[in-house]
């Protein structure tokens, strides 16, 4: 019995996820052949070397030929206009993914073009990374006891559904299903607030005329609060404009809260500071085992 | 030769640093006798059993008999009472000195106090912590290879200054100057401000909704970015409302550079959140060695 669950797989930007899902699929024997379609053609020269895909295309159009499934892992700030293009390039039994760390705006591009979401699509978003980037960090391991959010819609095709649950699951991820909304809602408080938060404070700091003093005796807590200040700025930057709404919110709701210890330190409320801090220390320490 | 600087040490507060210091000056042999004093009996018993100290006395009056240098080294909280107290009560050629985390409200209790710093005190804080508190955590080597500021005003007797600054020394520390509004205002910046921002987002995410979901779905960069938010709530609370001025700058200047983020995503200048991020790298980067 064959446990191939799509016999070719298209992988539209072959970088570390997309990379790495190669990698697993073909390792778990889930996929016959996968495809790597990229804008970069030393991308693809790259990947074909390192043998994480079996064959390339530069063209869009060919790449999509025959294939029965097509994950679409470009920078977020492409998989939009791809996604939207590349269901009305496909026959409608072609399952289409994606691997995007924002899922509303990818939701409301497909919905402006084609008014529902297209039963074909099934948007994700796996909860892994890496320090290192592009095609040469890709690994079969890489989704490995990690988590992967699927965000069907009511529209979305139960059999794509399961077939994509079932290809993360060959990969070793557990997967969950959120909808677009909680998704971006809860990603936005927990991942992009805590960076444009960290962004915001060494970009501060390095503006102060005593910037070199102040960086010089920063000691190890400083150190492990910024640390997320140095991650790709581009990818950030990309993230946070596509999950604006919800970033918007968070941030304003963090800016009450601030707001709100400045009061109590205004007015030498060391009561309400100290029941704050214990609150925050408790919640920490109760979710950091 | 005898190396002694200090015949007799008083230390006021022996709790982690107190008592590293004593066993640091007594370890170097800079001191002869190192008594400790503190407003818990319990403390007192455990320094003598552990050795950290040689004599107790819970009396502050019959503590601070005959003795050459009084550390205060107490909660922040006692600390300006200490200090002002200590001064009225000891001969003019007792060294005083202390280790609180903010500098400024103690020259400001003593100035208010006696009109001038009293030549006699040097203020000091060395940079040496660890996530254990309390005398059993205390270690002859906390401060080796740390840095110790001391913040002398105009009025501090140079021969006092040197004292002190031979004694951190003997602990193994690197001793540096900086005047007490440049000391708050840095660690203000480099240390109070992340912790009220961690603080605040731990206490924001907490109150929502959907917390559960949240924290668990929170990552690495989550936890690293909040590690600080685990710190001892008392002792923050009493640090944020002794740097109240410079920290609510601080805040301020950062709610700036928020609301700088949101009105280039409102807006969506891209182009603008790039270069923000991408110098926030630049200056991580260039200070994380």
């Amino acid at each position: 019995m064959s446990n191939v669950i799509f016999n070719k797989l298209l992988i539209l930007g072959v970088g570390l996820i997309g990379g790495s899902l190669a990698l697993a699929a073909k390792h778990a024997g889930v996929v016959s052949e996968v495809r790597g379609w990229s804008r970069r053609q030393v991308t693809l020269q790259r990947a074909l070397e390192l043998g994480v895909v079996d064959s390339v295309e530069h063209d869009l159009q060919r790449a999509l030929q025959d294939v029965d499934c097509v994950v679409v892992a470009t920078p977020s700030q492409f998989a939009a206009k791809l996604l939207v293009d590349v269901v009305a390039r496909v026959p409608k039994q072609v399952v289409i993914t994606d691997v995007a760390s924002v899922k509303g705006n990818l939701a409301a591009a497909l919905r402006d073009a084609y008014k529902t979401m297209p039963a074909n699509v099934v948007l994700g978003h796996p909860i892994a990374g890496s320090e290192k980037s592009g095609v040469e960090a890709a690994r079969a391991s890489l989704f490995d006891g990690q988590r992967v959010i699927l965000t069907p819609d009511p529209h979305t095709a139960a059999d794509a559904l399961q077939a994509i649950e079932s290809l993360w699951r060959a990969c070793g991820a557990s997967v969950h299903e959120m909808s677009t909304d909680a998704h971006d809602r809860v990603f936005g408080m927990t991942s992009h607030l805590p960076h444009v938060l960290a962004y915001a404070l060494v970009d501060f700091l390095a503006a102060q005329p005593a910037h070199e003093q102040i960086f010089d005796y920063s000691g190890a807590g400083f150190r492990d609060f910024t640390r997320i200040a140095g991650s790709d700025p581009r990818m950030w930057q990309e993230i946070v404009q596509a999950n604006k709404e919800a970033l918007l919110i968070a941030i304003e709701g963090y800016e009450n809260k601030l707001a709100e210890i400045k009061a109590a330190m205004q007015h030498d409320r060391g009561d309400e500071l100290q029941t704050l801090f214990d609150r925050a220390k408790a919640a920490r320490d109760a979710h950091s085992t």
